[in-house]
């Protein structure tokens, strides 16, 4: 439980803060992390703890989801919508249960949105997988400190049941995968692909299908390497047609 | 569902009572049981109830226990004391399964005590079973409202299976991933990758990377775009190249 980060994205009510941690705490969870809180720390915050204090205490304080998940090999985003989504959104158990695979070696996140929209897709697209809790269609918004709960109570039943598995694999952190999204980007400018194409909407695209793979670290510095030879190619023959050039317009 | 009471003894905080509506009602539960609640009506319980106010207004107040769980069958006491305790205490799963076998016929409730000291001795004599939800040692006192949605998640869970929402892929087939390692491979070649590599080993790698992410027919296109674009674009400035030369030369 001590590589289980609880992120809240841009949360609106302090309350619902202290009332998060508090449903942490009853549950074995210590880290808290708060992705731009409107008010924190708040007296609101403190009250709604009811002794959970330390965990607000010890909370930190992020600008920007990035911030939240380093160092993070595996990353669980809720969502209220099963519409318009493209990743397979699990149930709270099997979500979990993959969760503390990873949380068995490294960091690992649970990423909550804001009370009234949730997460963007920006926040979306940093997680290997998505959850929802089942609720009733007519009426599905779960509290937000609720939805902790669920979820907290949810990892503290299958650290009791659950012999981790200790993976043999040493997945790639946040950064990582950031950092081969940012050369994969780049590259495909270079080489001219996006000339035609919608860039956001196929970056968020191959995001997608990279997230499904849970690359590892070793499976990402292939994947840039790649990359790196790409461009070096370019180069190359850019500089053999830029001399053959020179050397026509020379004769 | 509509056979289940929840029952809540003497609460304090009227806020409480809003938040336990809302758990209520985002899992399909209904009838909401009160027993000399402190301050009810109350505008804190409306607020929190944040939109489950049908589940406030139609509210049972009862002034006993026996008033409220009149009619009722089977009834699940909720306790946070594991000790001097003489009849069994199930966990939540264990005692909503059995809640739900009786509420098939006939009424029955789950009984939920103050948020200080729980449920009196009278109370939970009551009751057929007493039901603990697991938590830390240490800490383990849940927000009355947060453990009315456990109890009401896992009372949903087990009336509703859960259909994953698998999104509506069309998975590439064996040919298409065979044409694409083929393609990546022959570029891979192309561009100078292999030289200081071992391509059987690196081919084996990348299979099992993509094999993995179980890709689509459209991200198979999409990856094969980018494979041809890579040499695509050096045969594109070779022409350009050449016809800047042609035009250089026949001046």
């Amino acid at each position: 439980m001590n590589n289980i980060r609880i992120v809240l994205s841009h949360t609106t009510h302090p309350g619902n803060i202290g009332a998060a941690a508090r449903a942490m705490k009853t549950m074995g969870l210590r880290h808290l992390y708060l992705i731009n809180p409107r008010l924190f720390p708040d007296p609101q915050a403190t009250a709604m703890a009811a002794g959970a204090d330390d965990i607000l205490e010890n909370a930190t304080v992020c600008g920007s989801v990035g911030e939240a998940l380093h160092g993070v090999v595996f990353t669980v985003a809720m969502t209220a919508r099963l519409r318009d989504i493209s990743l397979e959104v699990k149930a709270p158990r099997q979500a979990v249960s993959e969760l503390l695979q990873h949380a068995a070696v490294q960091p690992v996140a649970l990423l909550f949105g804001t009370e009234m929209s949730g997460l963007t897709n920006e926040e979306l697209g940093k997680a290997q997988v998505l959850a929802n809790i089942p609720a009733d269609p007519d009426f599905s918004s779960l509290n937000l400190a609720a939805a902790v709960q669920v979820m907290a109570y949810e990892l503290h039943l299958a650290t009791h049941e659950f012999l981790p598995q200790v993976p043999e694999t040493r997945p790639a952190t946040n950064e990582q995968l950031e950092g081969l999204y940012e050369h994969l980007e780049r590259t495909l400018f270079e080489i001219g692909f996006f000339t035609t194409q919608n860039p956001a909407r196929l970056m968020q695209r191959l995001r997608r299908l990279y997230a499904r793979a849970r690359p590892e670290q070793e499976e990402v510095n292939i994947l840039r390497g790649i990359l790196s030879v790409t461009t070096e190619y370019n180069a190359r023959l850019k500089s053999r047609y830029q001399r053959e050039n020179e050397n026509v317009s020379g004769d």
